[in-house]
């Protein structure tokens, strides 16, 4: 079995078990199915969740698709490379409750017909009220995955998350950061099968985590005012995917399934003229929390 | 007085006009008015409307800025420009009903320290159910006002806005398209004073226009699915804005006032995974129409 098509089906059956832990945490909805065909070459599984108990929308997409090196990417590869070959699974949780973060999760494998190759992922997590106890435990977890393959791992990708994570034009990051990566290329220090079970310990510890807090909070209650105060930070959540993702950007490029690109963006979303908190409240509290450089496992 | 300071005082009192117009005819709300200032020089007036009678969400945005020329932009100008000064005005409304079409107008006026000068601009207009008798007026008006001043602007402005108003990804347009032009150069044929007294033209045809428009549809009753309908249209009017919206580029990337750039987006949108209409229903009807190349005029 060649090397990609193990990242392939390993990934597959991740997204298998991540779907199979988020429903029963839900505990009403179940995620759909649909398999499709990329039209350059390959395709993937789109497993969307709509209206649970505790996800209002989420998906869960496979995909393992090949094609011509698209212009954009010449930069990025080989000159000698002629054809791609990417496979990778993408996350995005829309929480009902604002007492619930929005969560990201992203692991991906690349290669060329040159002989290139990298991996590229991350996790973050968007919490509608900055909760410090989960932010904690949050990157204290992803360090200690991070930790058991390389001892740069999680500075680096945390440091890196926060730049990546960042609506520039707002001058705020998306929300409490977690770990970003991409164009590692295994070499005498990083094996490929490492990287394959790096992005797999990734998928289980997403899976662990959010659905403890997942747990922990859907049974709190929460105001009208605490409601629209989500649908503002999704709207934020909208601009980082629309303006700057760069999964969306390579699958609007690239032509890819437009609803499985799009699974990210909330049922709901809201913008309002300068909304700006009051100082001092809950809202204003979580503001200050969204910037670079925070030390979450000081 | 400068050509420059006559287009920027023409746009200033355009502004007030189509503001006094649509309060007029939403006849519940004023617009506020926020005054600021440009980082590198300059600044504007933006004027926002929330929740009159008509108009859930409104801007009308004048601006008149100066820098030195972004990294972006060199390509376009004389290889000896060092500043630019852009004036402007910028305009999208978002009714509450779904019977009110959304739309957008912007007329704007750039020119270099080394000569270089030109008008863009445009009008559009995005029905969330698309009434034929309308959109045959709008652009029946667009083409009296174009042919005012040349005989080919209509055709060229509407071929124009058909492919820039256009959400390539869902390979479907934002609405009835309208006109769009940018990069006219005053020549010979087209004096500077002609495209300033076009740019004037559409704000008077704009202003007419749209409250006719509002006057005709305010008092029609509709349903929760319509409005439902009307909150996926306005997701794909956020795609646009985020995506393709040349004005919301060149404003993130130099670092415009973000509220005023962002004023485009509605107060509420929605996204739903697969959202797909059923065959013969009035919401299939308007997919059908949201294609590049119908004649409205024929």
């Amino acid at each position: 079995m060649e090397f990609r098509d193990i990242v392939k089906a390993s990934f597959q059956e991740a997204q298998s078990k991540i779907c199979a832990a988020l429903e029963k945490e839900d505990g009403k909805q179940k995620f759909g199915s649909e398999l499709w065909e990329h039209k350059t070459g390959g395709g993937g599984n789109t497993r969307i969740i709509v209206h649970g108990d505790v996800l209002e929308k989420g998906g869960v997409n496979f995909s393992a698709v090949e094609g011509g090196i698209p212009e954009f990417m010449k930069a990025q590869v080989n000159e000698h490379a002629t054809r791609f070959f990417a496979t990778g699974i993408s996350i995005v949780m829309h929480p009902f409750s604002p007492m619930v973060p929005i969560t990201h999760m992203n692991v991906r494998y690349f290669e060329t017909d040159a002989g290139d190759a990298w991996f590229g992922g991350g996790i973050d997590l968007t919490p509608i009220y900055v909760d410090d106890e989960d932010a904690k435990k949050f990157h204290q977890g992803l360090k200690e995955v991070c930790d058991q393959f390389h001892p740069s791992f999680y500075e680096r990708f945390k440091n890196w998350a926060d730049d990546y994570f960042y609506n520039e034009h707002r001058e705020e990051t998306r929300g409490v950061g977690g770990i970003f990566y991409d164009y590692i290329r295994p070499d005498e220090h990083i094996s490929k099968e490492m990287m394959l079970q790096f992005s797999l310990a990734q998928t289980q510890y997403f899976a662990d985590f959010y659905t403890q807090l997942m747990a922990k909070h859907k049974h709190e209650v929460y105001t009208d005012e605490q409601k629209q105060w989500q649908l503002i930070r999704r709207g934020r959540y909208v601009e980082f995917n629309l303006v700057y993702d760069r999964g969306t950007k390579f699958g609007l490029v690239t032509k890819g399934r437009i609803e499985s690109i799009l699974m990210s963006l909330p049922e709901m979303a809201s913008w309002h003229y300068q909304h700006q908190p009051a100082v001092g409240s809950a809202e204003w509290n979580t503001l200050q929390k969204l910037k670079k450089g925070i030390n979450w496992v000081a």
